[in-house]
């Protein structure tokens, strides 16, 4: 094929691309009726727009979400069209309203995060009914079909062999449906979340899990954040469906074909963050929190989600006060949480839970002019990026999280020669836990030890660890991450067409 | 070794036998100022108390329970005695009250059994503190080490070279600690509660699920109830320990030993409970169930334990009368529930949870002159015995189960052609499952689907399946449980002396 013959250059080798996401790069709106264009939201559309940017002629597909995405929409006909001056192609899917609630608010939001953060009691919840089985089939179903539709129609407009990329758990059916419509295209799926071990998987009925596990099978190639997602892929195949799998090669064989789980850990453009980092806004904020700062600070910076894993780390920090009062009035807690899907029962729970434990522990520990959890509730990224830069130990205690990326942020930024402190459960884990304290998230005893021996570390194995893990954040930054999978992508496709 | 001449006789291969477990086979109390021995409760002593019979000098190791256990243990001064004509001798430990407290109802009941049984709920519990972290050192291990001791003395008693036969979870730790202080000794453990996978174990911290993963590696051969525990048990090595693991061979290599993980489903007296069956005792309560028989008799026998399921699945029977409307008035679900652990908060909410859904199901779809759900919160053997022989449909719904002893007891006495609705995740599933309508246990609309599914099916499908699973009961009978482990064990002693 001609389109090897250069494998250095960006697109050679990979064919034509076609990305995937539920959510585009650019998201439209109206303002005192003018048209407003605004960056989406999320941190998979800042990851995928370096991509963008690196990809001439590519089309990425996503879901028409406000109004004025419709409009757009419509007055394309529902087709492509040029969204900036790289040659990036933007198409906007118009969804049925019904269909994408069904999709996004009853399967990918609740019902396989919750699996794949393990965030179900089992002995209470789920309990799937016909609503969720309505929702799969008539929702997360037949969005993944109108999307394999709109992709197959792309990839046949590009001649049949092209590359597509998708993204994450929202479509996890659409590869199969694509590889019946296209047998040649080349299909690598990125999973942003944890992916599970398969009796969580059990949770749902095999209607659901299997779908699952067979819609991601119709790609080439499966990415992960970690070697144990991937593992967990692999073996949940072979134990949910009786899959032949090879561990050691990380392949599964699908009616003679070979697809592939592989750990690509998803990371962050790190000059431009450091950029940020000095940025005037953040040395503003910079400034402001160094007025509340005493001896030591620890921080916090999470979405309000119960896989974040909040309320144990403040009640870790309450024993922590306990077991060495001597650290009172010498140690703050900042943290700085962004409000998450309020609008659903069990988020709005757990932000009141995170209020009452914060109220606690100051109650029992604060003093009239030392309150020790300094709460803040609210989006304010440059006052994050300036705690980055001023912590002495970051608290990242998830239950389960795809990579985190604050972990990533912040350590890459730290002035201070501060300690991660990071779950075993995080993608990041893989990558940075020899250069952490680590948490079990679970143990709050072992959590509120681990915070003391970060803060009582001699400076010079902080500063060991910090930079140990700021050159990993540097070498394995999101180009690598982009780099290595068309890297991969190039080699398995020429093996392929051998 | 001379012992090894005679393999077919009951002892011949194995050395001196000596078991361990918590409850032993009797326990002693006081009456009208009269000692009382009555037969311990739990299925397990019923299993076991099967191979006792097998054994002649055999010692069995138990927990002094009562204060009566402790006045006959300090009448033999803490040595063994013979407990009956056979030659089968105890020794009943006696334990400090407050390590057994912390032993039992702080560790072995509350956390190990909420881990293997997928009970936490991940971001709301368990909280590790101090409390669990000193019950694991000063009860949980303090206590295999008490065991540990009692066994190593016996084992030395005997010349070294016996079989030591560890029962369940209370006693993880035990076969490392007399490893080391027996290095010839043959150990063969048998758990019975399900082995999750290694995500699950990662509730507890290292300092707990490495101790019980390198406790139990201190044994030859440990015993599952089905493939997918000793699977889990084994990839668990791998993921938590990083030992190196023979999936095929079903074995771990610990320090040049060879660890086997096997499944050997326990299962009942089948001749003994054909007996109890056509007992007069049972007769009676046959008449007197019969009367409130309508058309059809769904049926469930459980502890009132979160991981049975029950709540769930009186909301799939609700669902079932609400889309089969006429069943109403044609078909009971009679529920013999035996309150479990009523003094502990997690399980008196669940047996209020049990009460409110059949308040709320009869209420919804119950008539003047009929209850849907007639709920039996009492323990009561041969009444279940004759709803056994009785029943259309045996619902079996648990989150996770073991092995489920009642699938087995009634599908071997049922008398009307009773179909087995049967969860995936009991390790009964494995034996009986092709012979069962499949339940998926938090799925509330496949569960009403699958009872009308059973309901409803030809009497010829019905006894077909009745006939197959009762075979396989009778095939594979506690007899061939204990014949299949001797088996092993003298096979794999003989190897060992080579």
């Amino acid at each position: 094929m001609a389109d090897q013959e250069e494998p250095e250059d960006g697109q050679a080798g990979t064919g034509p691309i076609v990305l995937v996401s539920h959510r585009g790069p650019v998201q439209f709106g109206r303002e005192d009726g003018e048209r407003t264009v605004e960056r989406g939201g999320g941190g998979l559309v800042t990851a995928l727009s370096g991509l963008a940017g690196q990809l001439s002629e590519a089309l990425w597909v996503c879901a028409a979400l406000t109004d004025e995405d419709t409009a757009v929409a419509d007055e394309h006909d529902g087709g492509a069209f040029d969204v900036d001056d790289d040659g990036l192609a933007l198409r906007m899917v118009r969804v049925d309203p019904e269909a994408h609630e069904q999709f996004y608010g009853v399967i990918a939001n609740p019902l396989l995060w919750f699996v794949q953060h393990e965030l179900w009691s089992r002995s209470r919840n789920p309990d799937i009914t016909r609503v969720e089985h309505d929702a799969f089939e008539q929702g997360y179903a037949a969005v993944n079909r109108d999307f394999a539709n709109v992709v197959a129609e792309e990839v046949a407009a590009r001649g049949g062999d092209a590359t597509v990329l998708v993204h994450d758990y929202h479509f996890y059916l659409l590869p199969e449906m694509l590889r019946a419509a296209c047998p040649e295209v080349f299909i690598h799926h990125f999973v942003h979340v944890p992916w599970p071990q398969a009796d969580s998987w059990r949770i749902l009925p095999p209607s659901m899990r299997d779908a699952v596990f067979t819609g991601l099978l119709g790609n080439d190639v499966i990415g992960f954040h970690t070697q144990r997602f991937a593992r967990n892929f692999l073996l949940g195949c072979e134990e949910l469906l009786g899959m032949p799998v090879d561990l050691e090669e990380g392949t599964v064989s699908v009616d003679g074909r070979t697809v592939r789980a592989r750990a690509y850990p998803i990371s962050i453009d790190t000059e431009e963050f450091e950029a940020r980092a000095s940025s005037p806004e953040v040395e503003e904020h910079r400034e402001a929190l160094s007025s509340i700062r005493r001896e030591h600070l620890i921080l916090r910076v999470d979405r309000t989600d119960p896989s974040k894993n909040i309320v144990r780390g403040f009640k870790a920090f309450g024993i922590l006060l306990h077991d060495h009062p001597e650290l009172c009035e010498r140690v703050n807690f900042l943290a700085l949480l962004q409000p998450s899907r309020q609008d659903v029962e069990e988020y709005a729970d757990y932000t009141e839970r995170i209020r009452r434990v914060v109220a606690d522990v100051n109650l029992e520990h604060g003093s009239s002019d030392w309150q020790p959890i300094d709460l803040r509730l609210e989006e304010n990224l440059d006052q994050a990026v300036a705690a980055y830069t001023l912590f002495d130990v970051l608290m990242v205690n998830a239950i389960f999280d795809g990579m985190n990326l604050v972990a990533k942020e912040a350590i890459l930024v730290n002035q201070n020669d501060g300690v991660l402190a990071l779950s075993e459960n995080t993608g990041a884990y893989e990558q940075l836990g020899e250069a952490s304290v680590t948490l079990f998230p679970y143990d709050l005893q072992q959590q509120a030890d681990a915070l003391y021996e970060a803060l009582t570390m001699p400076t010079e194995e902080r500063r060991r660890r910090r930079e140990a893990a700021a050159a990993l954040v540097r070498e394995y930054d999101v180009g690598r991450w982009l780099g290595n999978q068309f890297d991969d992508i190039r080699r398995w496709r020429a093996e392929r067409s051998t």
